[in-house]
């Protein structure tokens, strides 16, 4: 049996790397509060020497040392250089594994302006802090095992949610709901490699301590997971960026009016956001805590130009960009809607593009005769009929934007991966397990199997961060902000 | 004696208003971290709830029941909202009278995206908070006896001071140097105004109490006490609010480059600040640990308008707002400067403005010959050389300013009143003070000299809140933030 273990740590490709021990064995501090003046600030350091950093700059109220107090304690004092006071604080005391990081904390909660958020800092630094880089606390906080990478990776994703959507799929990840789906299917397979690594070790008596049929299934169970798990990041990912929606229709057909409209209901959270193309603008919404990106190219409202052709192209790059299609028809005149020109232009659009989910709006039904309706709906499935200036059939149309998302994954609370780094792994992970597959009906010899198993090993482990190297955690922890 | 002390009870004009225990039976939440997305957000409840309202949001991690835990411990844990986590949270629990406000208080540190703190408050909200007023939480500690009035108000300038002078006067305030200096005085008047009480219930018998020569003396100390805080509020104001600098001269005289010059040594703390009045544009500077704003009329850098007249209203507008004016002379070349027209120009300013510091400042050093400098300086005393160009001279142009402010109560390290308010009690003070003064020599009766005495008491007890009212309680307080 000792034996079998010794084989499965084999497996493990690269251990945490020992050399970011170096890293961490000073104090750093930062401020983890917004920047900018408020009630109060929260100024935090970490490290082995964080509490005697701390107690150096404080004078208790009571008299008390820092040195000497538990964890999880809160002291009050005066922040004191050498004789200058430079603020009444409360210090907050976490003492090593307790830690969000791990390792010895001071939360120093001064008054909230910024030249004494400055002077506070400046002092730590003189008193053997250095200032932290973006995300190094969690970064610590992973290196000490306090969280798995992807958990790590949740808490910057935690911050930057601005809907419940994105907001619980992010505490979720951090709860480690995903690694422990990953965690469980690496360590089924790990189970199964150290097995076939032991039949290496007695290859020339041509056992199999790993029993083929159960690994089958195993296999085609890891493989069902990864399959739900990549295609969750499609929904993922719109639920982390917005979900894309193109409102097209000719000029003046009432899309300015139906965004407003779209807008106006929802006061709460509605940001005008320019976007990555230099000529796009986008209006982000968030409905039934969903948020949505409205897609507008800033030529298409202006433009006089009626010429079909250049109209179309403007449309299909403003379609391409979207995952929805709002498809604003043209005002609804006494004598009727050209149904066969409408269904065209549709039908050119699913043309283009199959796969974009389109919605055909009726705008001002308020002119429209119920007959008249009546009749579109017959004719036009998929439609819907509002009005924009007088508000009606706007919830209808909200409720159609969710239910293209509310009905997959998200509403059985399964986990979704919309992490780009996660997708990769996943698909590089799910194309050995495809290898191994294809290889145990093959029937090729258990060292090359190995092999295979190892690599999808290696992509489990790059996820949870069993796996990690030092350029990886560099691009991962820059993007978080400082004091994180 | 035990008369003597109810005479003394009764001298109090008017108590601490009782009225407003009402406003603070309920528990009050605010974001107490400045808005935005940051690493981690403080959320504050104050009131006799605010433990219990904590526990009914929170699921600690080790099962922890809040209302059974000591004041200044912290607790980790997740706030939940039925059966959906909202964050993992710390929370801080500060009991009663040990708190900031002297009440039950709650912190909620969560990670810091405005998502989580807007979710986090309206839960509290939901579960019997209600939205703390600007200050509330300041107001509350003042109510429960945490802070005095001075000090309350001190905190507001402290989270608002950008300089080490400001935040130094204002940390003193808070500290209670200035309200134990009004309190002592106070003290003293009280206890001679409690013997002179005692006169008037023995005012058959003809006897005095108070020893008419001790009671000169004290009034001439109070009156000499009262007199250097009300000077003090000069150089007081403009440390609080930066002391202004008018930079004059013609067009093209090198203004700009000598204000870039002044600015770009000081990286660290500038900033365009739009004024008051729409054509104002100051630049803001710290030297020293001294903020100086820039006075600068947009009107008079493009105007080519040379006509002296209007020029020289222009400039007299600009002066007549600054404290310092530094006058720029006209460049030097080969041919030497007027300097008879030169003391004209100054002599017409100092004539208008005589209260007004003058700096004449020679720009281009550099083109300037030894021997003209030398002249210049036995013509023209208070005369500084610089090269804005260049950048020479320029340190010796910021001690020039620097010594105007660094001189007086500053380096003395005294009380320093930095308050309209105080500052109009004060003056307020000191009227009723010479009335007792007047009255003692004219040997008017005891009851009127009581009857002042009252007043001059009245106006100390202004300052530090003994004596306020809900009007003046809610001026002070709606200039706070949210959550202090």
């Amino acid at each position: 049996m000792k034996n079998i273990k010794f084989n499965t740590n084999l497996v493990l490709v690269t251990l945490r790397p020992r050399t970011n021990k170096m890293l961490y064995n000073d104090s750093i501090v930062a401020l983890a509060t917004p920047s900018g003046a408020g009630a109060i600030a929260i100024i935090r350091i970490s490290g082995e020497a964080a509490i005697s950093i701390g107690n150096a700059v404080f004078q208790s109220i009571k008299g008390k040392d820092l040195t000497q107090q538990k964890s999880h304690t809160i002291h009050l004092g005066h922040i004191v250089d050498h004789q200058k006071t430079l603020d009444q604080v409360l210090v907050s005391i976490f003492k090593g594994s307790h830690s969000y990081t791990g390792e010895n904390t001071v939360e120093i909660s001064c008054h909230g302006s910024t030249y004494i958020q400055q002077q506070i800092i400046q002092l730590l630094l003189r008193n053997g802090c250095r200032m932290a880089n973006p995300g190094e606390f969690t970064l610590r906080a992973f290196l000490n095992g306090k969280l798995d990478l992807s958990q790590a990776e949740a808490v910057a994703d935690l911050i930057s949610s601005d809907n419940e959507a994105s907001h619980q799929i992010a505490m979720k990840q951090m709860r480690g709901s995903f690694s422990n789906e990953i965690a469980k299917l690496r360590k089924e397979l790990l189970n199964f490699a150290s097995l076939i690594e032991l039949e290496l070790d007695f290859a020339e008596e041509d056992v199999e301590f790993a029993d083929r049929t159960q690994f089958h299934e195993l296999l085609n169970r890891i493989e069902f997971v990864l399959k739900r798990l990549i295609d969750s990041f499609a929904v993922g990912n719109v639920i982390k960026n917005g979900i894309p929606v193109a409102i097209v229709g000719e000029p003046n057909v009432g899309k300015s009016t139906l965004l407003n409209a779209l807008l106006n209901e929802e006061r709460a959270i509605v940001s005008h956001i320019a976007g990555t193309t230099r000529d796009t603008i986008e209006d982000e919404l968030v409905i039934g805590g969903i948020g949505f990106r409205f897609i507008d190219t800033a030529g298409i409202r202006e433009t006089e130009d009626h010429v079909e052709n250049i109209g179309i192209r403007k449309t299909f790059e403003k379609i391409a960009q979207a995952e929805v299609v709002l498809y604003l028809s043209p005002p609804a005149p006494e004598g009727g809607i050209e149904v066969a020109t409408l269904k065209k232009e549709i039908a050119q659009i699913k043309n283009q593009f199959p796969l974009k989910t389109v919605l055909i709006i009726f705008n001002k039904m308020d002119l429209m005769k119920e007959a008249q309706i009546s009749n579109l709906k017959s004719q036009i499935s998929n439609s819907i009929f509002i009005s924009a200036k007088n508000k009606t059939g706007i919830d209808q149309l909200k409720a159609q934007l969710l239910s293209f998302v509310n009905k997959g994954a998200l509403r059985n609370n399964e986990t979704i991966v919309t992490n780009t780094r996660h997708y990769d792994s996943l698909l590089k992970a799910l194309e050995e397990i495809q290898k191994v597959q294809f290889g145990l009906q093959a029937n090729i010899p258990s060292d090359l199997m190995a092999i295979d198993i190892k690599q999808a090993l290696y992509h489990f482990g790059m996820i949870t961060g069993e796996v990690t190297n030092d350029e990886l955690l560099g691009n991962i922890f820059e993007n978080f902000c400082i004091g994180k």
